[in-house]
């Protein structure tokens, strides 16, 4: 497992262990230069939703551990917009156990083999935003990147490294042009890169946030890729760069457009509805969720995914031909929104 | 996996199979009559529930298979006392995927044998009451037997048998009177049968239900066995009936006296708040819906454990010395309620 963190009342400039940071300083690797590009998006992601609420604040909780690594969570509770948005960025060095490193990346693994513990070092920024109206969508970004440490019985062997991440909105009710939007900015960002990622991304969107036992998705998809590592380094982290600093093009305007619709208490019923489904999601199948908590990760931090409130009425099925059957709908036969 | 249940509009006497209902009818095997004790229990603690009630009705579905099984869901919800309260039936024929039985009996396999699908059979009483008032507490509780079937490879070889099952409450709020006289009404079942069932049994459901990511356990116990077939398979059907039967006095004088206590917003919230702890043990630790969400089982009735309202606040701490302290040092470090 991982160390447990201590409370820090400061922000150091890198959470990198010395060895981590170069030769002068932590820009020149692959690590220090990803650290640094999530931390920029923290800020300005954190900027642009207060903004939005006209008045509340992120409170922030900077945490570390003794052997290396460290965080910076960040929580905006009950705003004016918000009913709780949180977006943390974590630098982990640790040792996986064998159940973790499958759940983290199970594609290399041949089910056969049985892998010891794994020293490994993961860099994420990681955000989930639930607003108050029930016509503003969720949305949750995750961008991370991750290394082994090379096979110490391999002399000169490489560490592995990979890219993961995704964009992806949770709608209570469908606005055909808010869904659009959404995914054209992500489409946008994907094509200056490689035609062929937001078709592939998308559908591993929606394959991704499949809640098995409901046979729904959790809701309207983006984008999401994991395990990338057969492109070039830098071309994936220019890639991860530019699909974090999609966020707020992506979803700021639709939060502009819907944070003040009038709603019924039927209307915010149906969404929190909805956030049932995102815990079950988050707690049943989330990678990034089952790894934090069998790592022993920061569990406040791992679970201000989940919403403020959420709700359970059993056996709920909306009308055919309703607002919530078109949701749910769309979440059981993902569709194509571009084009 | 199952088969896809089907709604029946009507009640069948049996849920069995032919091949299991012995010579003139079900009540003389241990299947048959594990099934018509769970049935009657329903029975008279739906009708003691509507009793304190005092309006709310419970709705019933009846659901069956094809191939043999089915159960009866009964749930209240929104009533005046009852928030949501699902007390199910179930008799279940199916095939167990391998990881399955792992999780529903991890002790006897040694972990390096791949077992095979496992045809099994499996009957239970279970049930999730969650009161509108802060000061009432939860009550579940969960009898259930279990079969697979005999080798077929290994003639005239056993069908292996055992019995699970405990009643354990969650308070929101400690009232040391209420947790004695609920740990005492189990030990009085317990003690009928065997001098170590209570202390042994208490301990399991202690580290039973402990939400291991929080390093707290969900509420403040009562009784939880499983796997249990060392013993008289007529005693062990026995002390189940007895435990099942002991769920109204050990719980619905706790009701009478809570439920009408004038409550804040403040205790509403916390109330929320651990009923967020309970979602987080029955998705992610649950033997029986873990085990229900890979089996593929009738999921509406799997997930009615869950309360009808929830609340996730970021990094909740109670102030030493209050109330909401003092059930969380409770949760955290376990009591003997009994001297």
């Amino acid at each position: 497992m991982i160390e447990k963190e201590v409370p820090e009342s400061q922000k150091p400039q890198t959470f990198l262990r010395d060895s981590d940071k170069g030769s002068s300083n932590s820009s020149s690797t692959v690590r220090g230069r990803f650290e640094k590009m999530i931390r920029e998006v923290q800020d300005s992601v954190c900027l642009a939703l207060e903004e939005v609420d006209g008045g509340a604040k992120f409170k922030e909780d900077v945490w570390s551990r003794p052997g290396g690594g460290g965080g910076i969570s960040r929580v905006l509770q009950d705003g004016a917009v918000w009913e709780k948005a949180g977006v943390n960025v974590s630098v982990v060095y640790g040792v996986m156990p064998p159940e973790a490193y499958r759940a983290a990346r199970p594609t290399t693994d041949n089910g056969d083999v049985k892998p010891g513990p794994v020293p490994f070092f993961a860099a994420g920024i990681s955000s989930v935003l639930h607003p108050k109206n029930p016509f503003a969508p969720t949305l949750h970004f995750n961008y991370r990147y991750f290394e082994t440490d090379a096979p110490k019985d391999t002399p000169g062997a490489p560490r592995q490294w990979w890219f993961g991440g995704g964009t992806d909105l949770t709608p209570a009710y469908i606005f055909e042009e808010d869904v659009k939007h959404f995914h054209s900015v992500q489409k946008t960002a994907c094509d200056k890169f490689d035609a062929s990622f937001y078709p592939r991304f998308k559908k591993w969107c929606d394959d991704y946030f499949y809640i098995k036992h409901r046979g729904e998705r959790r809701g309207l998809g983006g984008i999401f890729f994991d395990d990338l590592n057969d492109y070039d380094q830098e071309m994936l982290l220019s890639f991860s760069t530019e699909c974090a600093n999609s966020v707020i093009p992506a979803y700021i305007p639709i939060i502009e457009k819907r944070k003040n619709t009038p709603s019924t208490d039927e209307h915010k019923a149906w969404q929190q509805l909805r956030r049932g489904r995102y815990v079950e999601f988050n707690l049943v199948y989330d990678r990034g969720t089952t790894f934090g908590l069998k790592t022993g990760g920061r569990i406040e931090s791992i679970l201000v995914s989940l919403p403020l409130t959420a709700r359970w009425e059993y056996d709920h099925q909306p009308e055919e031909g309703t607002e919530e059957w078109k949701l749910l709908d769309a979440c059981i036969n993902p569709k194509e929104w571009i084009c």
